[in-house]
């Protein structure tokens, strides 16, 4: 495992936050499979490869739309990324003078474009705040609610800490109110159940290619009927139909899919998503709406967490099974006196991404990622992970965020065993 | 070639004006190659394979660059398609006021982005008409400008008739103007010479899967340096850099390029734009601004149109060398008499792509194309091919558009010996 260099001779990813890698089996072989075989648009020609090309893209929304809850097809749009995702859900839906509720835990795919719809549509901005494990207290989000509250958008979970969120009390919540219920999905599609109707979801974006199975180049964005009928798309174009008119569809999905699809990408996504089916069912129907759908997964990281804790230069952050909650101090109503509230945070209340700080004022979080990718061939990511605000709150803003080892679907136990030696090293460099 | 069925044993793609297929040697490879090899994301992780894909993506800016005549890599945005692209200017430069003038020959994703911009942002949208080849005149153009136009949005060429516009004409009349001059290069990039600086253009956008070698998924937009600081680009999200900060960059093209890249796609496409740069220079360097780069693919065309013109059952659209421009006549200075003007439109003054009308009004465009692709295993488009425009110019409009035959760089002698059959057979029914 260890060259005669002292490196280890394979490549560790541990990035899949960021992308999967590699593919699951069949992934890249049906993106050339299409290329190679069909080649063609989506919606447009008459000939017979494009009924192919055309059934990829249903078969693709019904295995969504069934992977979510979601009662119809029809309610999923193919998008080219997460981002276009939330951009196209933001845009489309709120107008001056909403009032949005979002949090601290978000990624900047969410803040970004609610930041800036408050300067030029102006929008109304709320930002929650969350704990040390990157959770937010639904509590502190009734307290933000106002009676016209337009939409509460949250991430499912933080792509810093992993934890998961209380998405199904957030749901419960706005049952009852006007406002929308947009849910980031970047981290935990493919990883841990989700139901949109139960949970009381409106509004659900979504990457491909993380833990959802496909590849970079596509995304979906689920929208139930009464938001699919107001969302007005900012971003129009070609259609394939109505083409005579200027106005274009006025039909979800079609409205929000302007341009060519990228449809060898939306193939390999369906290869991923047969993958993930393939998954036994008593598990992705499970009670435990806060467990991972891949008991394999949920192996990996429970070691995962398991090495990283041993790492003497380094401290795992936001993993803390009973974490007191300082922000939310209150009265306790027996003794009057203040005290920390406490949150039990399992395993399974997380997706498989764990973030570390040094130890060390000396050595940085990106000193610690070079090491492991230079020497150990392992490759983590440091920084803020694109998360603007959380670091704050994690204690992590000035030394420049934090190594992020992030897992998938593809990790072997080879992997971790790697991680392991390396980690057992440079403790013994430190010791 | 003619199977027991009479079918032909093969098949026979001529939507290229769609998308290419099958992609030139050597570029599903390289997107299969990146996936398998390299597979990350681009400029968000600092381990050393991420300086490989943003290797890939900086020399694709800078191969882009090259082929447009561009100063600067740095003037390249990579966005998803070339509707995205479109949008991006649009949205991001077009204010309340502005006036903007358009023409009748553009594709859906100019003329909607623009439609959609004068009912919400309350642009003021001029349309100049076209003659019955898909050209437009620049002196209408200059007829419709006024002191206040911002914008010049125009194709390059007709996706419907092929014909190339004369850009060149527009861009010195609007040098002295404030006007911003957008081309979009949808049927051009690949096929035909570009030079942004010498025609005055300011942006140019296009998808990369068409003639420019590239797959789905990728397009571009070129902004030079004003249009580039002016631009606030409507999508935002994370962007690996800044992310401690709500605003996100400032700087082009990092503004433009929210959320995670397509970077196989974009490695794919450097794949296809080595095998354009393989053309030989001289070719490309020539002075003839209306003429293919590739003499192959001008061979082609020249026998695709003459194969067409062959057919009985059908016409030509949109292809007469010297057309009565009967819109634009005008007063002959010197007999005082209306006359028609008339434009020369040489083989070279189009792409390849051509359109043609059924000669019976019992058999519609869509039986034509049926039977080409049920028959003969020919490929190849009806309908109004998203330009909602053009057709009642063409007059093409109530038979519900045209059958449309695109070839393009991988478009082979054997596919048109394979159209010059099925149409002679065609021929023979009918006669």
């Amino acid at each position: 495992m260890i060259s005669s260099e002292g490196k280890i001779a394979r490549r560790v990813y541990m990035d899949h936050a960021a992308t999967s890698w590699p593919k699951m089996p069949g992934v890249n072989a049906a993106w050339m499979d299409y290329q190679e075989r069909v080649g063609i648009t989506a919606g447009r020609g008459s000939y017979r490869s494009s009924v192919i090309a055309q059934s990829i893209v249903e078969d693709v929304r019904r295995k969504l739309a069934g992977m979510i809850g979601a009662k119809s097809a029809s309610s999923i749009a193919m998008v080219h990324n997460g981002t276009a995702a939330l951009n196209l859900a933001f845009a489309g839906l709120l107008k001056a003078g909403d009032h949005v509720v979002t949090t601290a835990v978000e990624h900047n795919s969410v803040l970004r474009p609610l930041h800036l719809l408050s300067k030029t549509v102006g929008i109304r901005l709320t930002i929650v705040d969350c704990d040390a494990t990157g959770w937010v207290d639904p509590e502190d989000v009734q307290k933000a609610l106002e009676p016209k509250t337009r939409m509460v958008a949250f991430t499912h979970a933080s792509n810093v800490t992993g934890r998961i969120q209380s998405i199904d009390a957030i749901g419960n919540m706005l049952a009852s109110s006007g406002a929308l219920f947009l849910v980031d999905a970047a981290q935990t599609l493919g990883y841990i159940p989700i139901d949109v109707e139960s949970l009381g979801i409106d509004l659900l974006a979504a990457p491909g290619h993380k833990g959802a199975g496909g590849v970079m180049g596509c995304g979906m964005l689920y929208a139930n009927e009464s938001a699919a009928i107001e969302l007005n798309a900012p971003c129009v174009g070609g259609s394939g139909t109505q083409s005579e008119s200027l106005e274009g569809p006025t039909d979800w999905p079609a409205k929000a899919e302007a341009g060519n699809l990228n449809i060898p990408a939306i193939a390999a996504w369906q290869a991923g998503l047969k993958s993930l089916e393939s998954i036994p069912q008593e598990s992705l129907n499970s009670n435990r709406k806060t467990s991972f759908v891949h008991p394999v997964i949920e192996e990996h990281y429970r070691r995962l967490l398991a090495i990283l804790r041993q790492w003497k230069g380094c401290s795992v952050i936001g993993h803390e099974r009973e974490v007191a909650c300082d922000k939310n101090t209150v009265l306790s109503s027996s003794t009057g006196q203040q005290a920390g509230r406490t949150h039990h945070a399992s395993v399974g209340e997380y997706v498989p991404v764990v973030s570390v700080r040094s130890n060390s004022p000396l050595v940085s979080v990106g000193d610690l990622a070079a090491i492991l990718d230079s020497s150990f061939d392992i490759e983590v990511r440091s920084g803020l992970h694109c998360a603007a605000l959380i670091h704050e709150k994690l204690g992590t803003l000035q030394e420049g965020g934090t190594v992020r080892f992030s897992i998938g679907h593809t990790t072997t136990q080879e992997d971790l065993d790697h991680l392991e030696i390396a980690i057992q090293e440079l403790n013994g460099v430190v010791a």
